[in-house]
């Protein structure tokens, strides 16, 4: 079992974007807009723990790379009644990819939406009927060659 | 902002179960069947990272509880000829429930799989095109009623 | 050396409450109150911040006892032109109590605070000539007696 | 939400210094001096408690990039009859600034020395009269410009 | 694959005590005995790291309980001329045993020494020809059985 | 008390391979062969555990530097009847060595394949007469010097 060995790769410019979905009910959705959400602000908390989790992807995932991320950007978005939207970026300069970072983050801050509203997804049997995590991808990677010049390709 | 008081709750029995998906390319389930994955058995090392990763559910999600679970259970399964489902089900005796320790042991070992095929589901951009992470769900929770009895229901 | 045995003790209520100040630039009190700051919400990502930490406790202080927090919470106040204020509160069911962390969710808010508005208070030498952490206190300890009686008591 | 982004900034040399206060009863600075605090000793352990928090300052501070540290200096003194003294100076070679870190090495070892007097400093009834940990500041700051040239400047 | 259940296990008292040695350099011994290690107290530090390990052991270990440690205790002593002895002593009121506690809390103290001494066992060429970490071993395990009786048993 | 500055050396090539044994009961080593521990396969979880833990070297050890790993190999083999061995090689591009980390490796390796046998190795008063963990030691560093040329020495 081994960690790949990326000894003598040379260190360059990455980039991945992965996103993914999770889908509430409209009335849980509404309070969020409507900063009601007793526990706090889920769409902010998501973020911050979608961060502090990139950092933490060598630790989740066994044979990830530590890498010095320089950058690390979650965005969260509500799209139409019943969907909010995660979409984390990170970067670094290093001899492999960050594709598994950007995993964790959205991953991270999804889950941590469900956790933030849990009391209103919940039925009257304690069970999560509608609640659901769905399309987690990588929208897009990006390495830069050898020349330094960076190619970027969308999925 | 408060990480919710259980102080002077009962410490009941809680149990949860969540399940997950990881849609795959049919080559790539195809050599996890037949174990030529080069980075090892991706289905075993799924199941440690989200044993591993249900035990830091309250230091990646920031309201969770700090909670002394009593078991975890990972299953893998694949489903097909291009889906790993992933089952966690996870016990505690204490004062809340364990249904985000169960959706991080899924969702966790749901990454490892990625990691463990991530050369076998890239393009040649780089890109992956179509592998995707969907359908997380909490299947089921437990909770014991304060006469000892323990409350059953299916989603 | 020993980490105190606490080994037989009853487990009762137990609470404690932390407080602290940042003393920042009033410019830089305004941006914050006016929603202008470039890395985000401070006092928001402050209280997330201290309730993480608040769990980390154990793992940061050699001789604490790692406890079941049954609650934390960390409230966030600008006071008049140059002060936030951090105010902790944490509980358990537990053979020790929990000043430690109570502390450790107030210093790390403040510190967090600090990250956040950098930009604003270093000078043109990249010196922080008027920053300043101060007056970091445990506030109050609450411990119930075995008969169950909370006493409460104020500093 | 972003963890700034450094991509592509030029690695340089980096130190920061850090400096606080902890005001103990001088009985317990007397029991400091003579060896004789039942825990252990206090001023070794903060010593090692604030090396390793350094390591840390990424996971508690939620914006902070994870920073190959290349030095942690950690020196704690009695000053006086009350005050304990500590000074974290942190060195890098990176993007970004080390000053959280030097925060966080002082900020834990005041409190681990905190964490190893407790008993002496409580009154009868359990609170913390007069203990309190005070003026952290950020000492210094140094950064090598693109020459390699070292500029030091005092705060 | 599952972290066995031990739901509905009584909780009682525990107790396991590990040891095991390091070999050095009669020199390096020397050095230590007279306080002359340069990075700091090898025997202090060994303490703390083992202190601190133990209350990680879940998270180093896959299938171990997350475990409420009552106390941690971790001795080290120089035996002859070139062995130093680490004997830690770990207890919990748990559903579970604390053997892996205790055995994290020797190993850690010991490969701290290690570290700490590092200079002094290297060889010119960089090499460790000596140095050997040996004989780890439970010496003892305690629990209590259902009517609140101790079973102490040596090894 | 100083993590020892190593800023301003040279970012060279560094691996380490540190190798170590548990001593378990031939009968045990039977059923690992047979593949019927209960709990699960030991040396593919030891494996992984090695691989984190080597991972988390700077976080057990005070005054380890935080290193980019470029490569971890954890290899576990049974020898003769009662002998399992573990070696685990670490690389880098830093500038210091990696034993630490691989000698981290070993160990936990060893002490999860101990953790994963644990029923069989108990005596029927919960003792373990037999099981023990020797020989760890530092196999072999390689160094590269300015030049870019790798000096590799076996101890």
């Amino acid at each position: 079992m081994v960690m790949v060995d990326v000894s003598g790769k040379p260190k360059v410019f990455r980039e991945a974007t992965a996103i993914g979905n999770i889908k509430l009910k409209p009335q849980t959705v509404s309070l969020i807009k409507t900063g009601k959400i007793a526990k706090g602000d889920p769409l902010y908390t998501a973020k911050i723990a979608g961060i502090l989790a990139a950092k933490k992807t060598s630790a989740l995932i066994p044979l990830c790379h530590p890498l010095p991320l320089t950058s690390v950007k979650v965005e969260v978005k509500i799209l139409g009644k019943s969907i909010v939207k995660v979409t984390s970026t990170v970067r670094t300069e290093a001899q492999t990819g960050v594709e598994m970072e950007a995993l964790v983050a959205t991953t991270v801050s999804l889950l941590t939406i469900w956790d933030m509203v849990k009391q209103y997804e919940k039925d009257t049997e304690g069970q999560y009927p509608s609640t659901v995590i769905e399309n987690i991808r990588v929208a897009k990677k990006v390495k830069e060659d050898v020349s330094g010049e960076r190619k970027r390709k969308k999925a």
